[in-house]
């Protein structure tokens, strides 16, 4: 094999990288010569190709040694592509009709070769901004997070499945500190890389980090992200790790994976989906003033909640006889007692997915990383004030969470704030 | 050297060894004739060897594949040892006072060489049962959780010093597991190794294993202590695990060390200082009440908890503005919110500990493995009465403990159970 040590690759040197490795050529039916090879890497960190023969697809993505979107002085491990192989493999096995299958990975490149997901796929977070509606969409996540969540969790694994794989993403630590830095510490404190809609949001931006409560409980929840590990979560799950048609929902990206709490993966999709609500009066036109869109994204969004809970506490039931150490049916034997351990699981998930759906919200608004749902709103003072509403439900459901009884009062505070 | 592989030694082929290890041999003056050698392991699982010679003296400590009380049907990694002297080293560094030092380990063996804690050190276990006063016990113990604890947390330690140990601790998990068995599991179902004082306390047993709130609170606990990498633990702290003097206190024996929940640490300390208050009048004689003993003993679980809440936050204060990454100075940058956040993290570590000391209680007296407080009351009607009063604390405890706010409530709570 040609390559024996880390380079990055370019369209010409992908061409040999490909001939010389059997599951990738075997793709494309071992034919090179009539390749397309379209670098899209559009995320902030990897260089994306897809590689399209006559009589086949796939996808190349590689890391490299830094943040791609600022450069070489922000180094990266490329790691990163080892544990977003594994969480892809692993998730993928879970759940394979919502996760892109592997074909390859080669840690020495930092290079994963995976399916092409073919038009019309495109990312969840576009479709939210043009206004698709995606029917399949909560279903589809649910499934997708019910399934990686609990069977990588104590509720379905042993203690010592757990441990080898908690000790093995703990290699993935790179990547858990920039989520710490960007989601749990630069929204709170003055830092280089936060920006907001100013001047509009300037005073927004300052009560944030003046806010003692709401630091108390982004701490307890950097705590929880740092200390407890239970389950392999994606670890970036908002709707730009989402590709979507109105059939098929596919979730890519892993690379922030590591054993976390559930409530990060479920608050992620969940408070991006709030985002893109209340970017939603940005977007209107003469044509469109999206109220249907709006009413199909809270649908959406408690339909994600309440069929998630569902399928999960449907697979504990299944499993429930299981290997699983959590709780031992010996001990957990009545069905009353069943219910109360089941409710509180839920109860107490739920309380995490809102305050760490919460945070991410907010880091999207006054962080370093912002979204296209406001981003693409060109009149400031509009977008200022979408983003206003999405901060203060944020800030809400950050400090009383624990309040919240039922997804649907999480709705009726997002109606609240709009009438 | 002699031993390439494992084998388990004995009296003889132990000088051999010594003769062979130039750490050990170093520490007797190289003089191997004229060793007394005495096998002492008293524990459930190890071989201890006290070697003294004419200029000097070490303990030999030698893990063996399996349980040493039950034997070879019960098998027990070896490899504890190395976890065991891994802890032992750290926790020496930190706290050398009151951890004894380590000389020599050899993985293979699974043998660690270290100080030997000569004459008038005895198991603080039995000098409680003996109704012998430790005037420095809190303050000593205080002092070896806060150091032990605070320095292998977050609030000392970045992020990725913190993931790269937890990883390798994960590698204890047969020891996690048989503490997860006989602490979380076995008291709470009908097993065979359980036992307790029958017929006295047959319903006793039985109220544990019915009931549902004590069950989902144990569930918690339990989820804290698989999930929750909070710092480095001993993982078994009891009075067993204690040497002491009146001005020395030496902490042995943490092969079950692993990063857990600091709770689990206190609670073990303090839980089983209430056993011992407990036990305290089934060895009352005509010439002793023991009054004055028990009052002793409160005073030591007030004041261990009171200067561990002063030592730690004291570290805390030294520290804050140092490589610790779970608060970030910048953030948590106003005294008021500092005290707020303080407050918050005592609190809940106070309310873990009772519960994880609460849980302790509880397995010692309907579990497996009980104390030697209770076990030396020969008189079982007695026994039973006193074994009562522990575990109705214990499930008071364990059930109400997020109700307690000082540990004052909590002698209050002992005190109440003897009016």
């Amino acid at each position: 094999m040609a390559f024996s040590e880390f380079r990055p690759l370019d369209e010409k040197s992908l061409i040999e990288y490909i001939k010389a490795t059997p599951s990738l050529s075997s793709k494309i039916g071992d034919k090179c010569d009539d390749l397309t090879i379209k670098e899209v890497g559009d995320g902030n960190l990897n260089f994306v190709y897809i590689v399209i023969g006559s009589s086949g697809s796939f996808v190349i993505k590689q890391a490299i040694p830094y943040v791609r979107c600022i450069g070489e002085s922000w180094p990266m491990t490329k790691e990163r592509a080892y544990f977003e192989a594994l969480a892809l493999k692993e998730h993928g096995q879970l759940c394979p009709d919502h996760v892109p299958e592997v074909y390859h990975f080669d840690r020495t490149m930092s290079l994963i070769g995976m399916r092409y997901l073919e038009p019309p796929h495109i990312i969840l977070r576009k479709g939210l901004v043009a206004g698709v509606e995606y029917p399949l969409l909560a279903e589809h996540m649910s499934e997708y997070m019910a399934k990686t969540l609990f069977f990588t969790s104590l509720l379905y694994r042993t203690t010592s499945e757990h441990k080898r794989a908690v000790a093995e993403f703990c290699g993935n630590v790179e990547l858990c500190r920039l989520t710490e830095q960007v989601v749990f510490s630069d929204p709170y404190k003055v830092s280089q890389y936060n920006r907001w809609t100013s001047p509009y949001l300037d005073h927004d931006a300052e009560a944030v980090r003046e806010d003692n409560i709401l630091k108390l409980e982004v701490a307890e929840l950097k705590s929880k992200f740092c200390e407890r590990a239970q389950a392999l979560i994606h670890g970036d799950l908002h709707t730009g790790s989402v590709m979507v048609t109105p059939n098929s929902t596919q979730v890519i990206d892993p690379e922030f994976a590591f054993y976390g709490p559930m409530g990060f993966d479920i608050g992620a999709f969940l408070g991006n989906l709030i985002l893109a609500f209340f970017a939603q009066d940005g977007h209107t036109d003469e044509g469109n003033d999206r109220k249907t869109y709006k009413e199909w994204i809270l649908r959406t969004i408690e339909e994600t909640w309440t069929l998630f809970h569902k399928k999960f506490t449907a697979l504990w039931h299944q499993h429930k006889d299981g290997s699983g150490e959590a709780y031992l049916p010996e001990i957990y034997n009545k069905p009353e007692l069943q219910q109360l351990i089941q409710e509180k699981y839920m109860k107490d998930l739920f309380h995490d997915s809102l305050g760490f759906g919460a945070a991410k919200m907010i880091r999207r608004i006054v962080g370093v990383a912002h979204v296209e749902d406001f981003e693409s709103i060109k009149d400031a003072s509009k977008r200022a004030a979408c983003e206003r509403q999405a901060l203060e439900l944020a800030k809400t459901l950050l400090k009383e969470r624990r309040k919240f009884q039922a997804i649907t009062e999480v709705i009726s505070a997002i109606r609240k704030l709009q009438s």
